[in-house]
């Protein structure tokens, strides 16, 4: 529908433009050239002020308004599977990061194009590297470095939900259960003290667990408590000394980080239990007024965000945020990755309604 | 004490012979120069047959007596470890193969080179690649090529027994139980059927088996069920959909390998049960006129065999056998190997004693 590399057309339709970027290729880490075109392509509006840092794009109106609302997306996709240039079929629109995120980051771009006036400022952002390791996310590199760029009242993430509020998100917490053993030769396994033996009370806890649902600002959170891996053994002849089990908690956003370990260090008492990696959850906030009237502006209808994103580091910064994106999070990251033309005018006419 | 690669001297004493043969470095796959020296160390013995297969060396006395004894070494080490050449510290000869089973071997050349006259006809058995995979191993080959070469009443089989004498062997089965169930993301775990919590109930069959103690014709056998390797798991943040169980079963050679299987089928029922490896016991024979009164001559005392050995191929070869060397089997494979020269000494006389 487009060449890659042409500067960006804000005055196509949320459709169109989404065509534009997906057959602008930026692939984490070569952003650069598309950040290049977003800062253009902004900077050719005069009411908002645009700031950069790295590959990450800031643009913001400064009218003086009671609510400051943050609009955000990332820049990259996963890599891509012969899965571009884009194609449109019937309603559906084809190519890597049509849901993931370039449907989202269209409306963004027409929001911020054609607003001059809004009833809240806005803020728009634009980040790099959400897609591989958290130290390279850009939104967490604009935290750190500015984080005044990203003060705000309530914040949206055009991440891919279906065109549904997705209100905070769990927590992620991951922990390696160690058990010991002594080796010995098999023929002789008496001499020994079978540590994969040892994980047979483990992963009998882990399947009796029942995991808790809770309720939150009207959501349903579902808790889960799972093994993600196993691994034991030396050789086919040897009583194995040591047998690791890494598990998963994925909790609600009313633990804390520290409750959550606590929980899990709870179920697994007894055993050595090392928390390897770890990242909070967020509040949906819905009880803030912000929030309240846009979940009422684009159709009332709110859900619990499962898998961790972007909006536990806003909640991190005080801010409440959701997400909320034209694309289909069961699509994200697929050969087959698709998006509904209908929803992207959907998203953007609802936050066009609500923000004019 | 002495040189690679000089001729071998038959008339040393058993310490001193084993010491020339740990100098002859014969790491597996390397044996040609010291089956060249065997066999031409045996061929200057008139009273001796001496026949040849690739590495193997069998040398037989033929003066139509009654019973016909065999014994059996092989001349192969495990990678040598710093420690040839060899050295003398009190009783003790260090070095690479003194236990696992040069003095073995030095006792069998001795009683080959020195017994022209004995009361039980006697086969001498050298054999190449023990101590790597089953099927280069040179005492399967010959009993496929040559399985006259191996007829006999009663097999000793040289290996490090610590000159006590070790009847039979358990046979050993190893089996992969595999789980499965179905993937999902972490952060929607009830959409998937996590495989590694299913192991729970194998691992605890496990834990609870309780093995069984036998004896067989005096000795007793110790069996043992062991998982000897799991493994699970596809990424930090996605339910497993298989799990894997290895698990090793060491048997009393009172079953046979259709039995065993049986066995470890029933353990795990329900489950999918998947043989991977598989050899029988042997069993001790220590019932047979040889072999009663083999046991009586070097001192009336016999224990089982618990790890798998070669006797087992004499079993299958309808020729009951037993391990007696003067090794130490604990000192097998290890950098600080070493042997008694009182036990070599012992272990020889006990033997000519019996067959003079």
């Amino acid at each position: 529908m487009s060449s890659p590399n042409t500067p960006l057309d804000l005055t196509l339709d949320g459709g169109a433009l989404t065509a534009q970027l997906v057959d602008f290729p930026s692939v984490s880490g070569d952003e650069q050239p598309l950040a290049d075109a977003v800062e253009a392509a902004l900077r050719a509006h005069p009411h908002l002020t645009v700031d950069r840092y790295g590959n990450n794009v800031v643009a913001r109106t400064t009218l003086g308004r009671a609510e400051r609302v943050l609009l955000a997306g990332h820049l990259d996709t996963v890599p891509i599977a012969d899965n571009v240039p884009s194609y449109v079929d019937g309603d559906l629109l084809y190519g890597c990061g049509t849901s993931d995120m370039k449907s989202g980051v269209a409306v963004q771009l027409r929001l911020a194009a054609t607003l001059p006036e809004p009833n809240r400022d806005l803020t728009f952002v634009f980040y790099d590297c959400e897609e591989i390791e958290a130290s390279r996310n850009g939104l967490g590199h604009l935290a750190a470095a500015h984080p005044d760029w990203l003060a705000a009242d309530f914040a949206i993430l055009l991440e891919p939900s279906g065109a549904v509020v997705e209100g905070g998100c769990q927590g992620t917490l991951r922990a390696r259960i160690t058990l010991t053993g002594t080796r010995a030769h098999a023929a002789r396994s008496w001499l020994g003290d079978n540590a994969v033996h040892h994980a047979a009370e483990v992963l009998t806890r882990l399947s009796d667990y029942r995991a808790r649902t809770v309720e939150i600002d009207g959501l349903e959170y579902r808790e889960g408590l799972n093994a993600v891996r196993i691994d034991g053994g030396v050789a086919g002849n040897v009583i194995p000394d040591e047998c690791v089990v890494t598990v998963n908690f994925r909790y609600a956003p009313d633990r804390s980080e520290a409750q959550a370990e606590a929980h899990v260090r709870e179920v697994f008492e007894g055993y050595r239990v090392e928390v390897t990696d770890s990242a909070p959850g967020a509040l949906p906030g819905l009880g803030r007024p912000a929030a309240k009237a846009f979940v009422a502006a684009v159709g009332g209808r709110a859900r619990a965000k499962f898998g961790w994103t972007d909006v536990a580091r806003f909640s991190a910064l005080g801010v409440p945020a959701v997400n909320y994106g034209p694309g289909d999070p069961n699509l994200a990251h697929k050969r087959e990755e698709h998006c509904s033309l209908t929803a992207i005018a959907e998203v953007e006419q609802r936050l066009r309604a609500w923000l004019a």
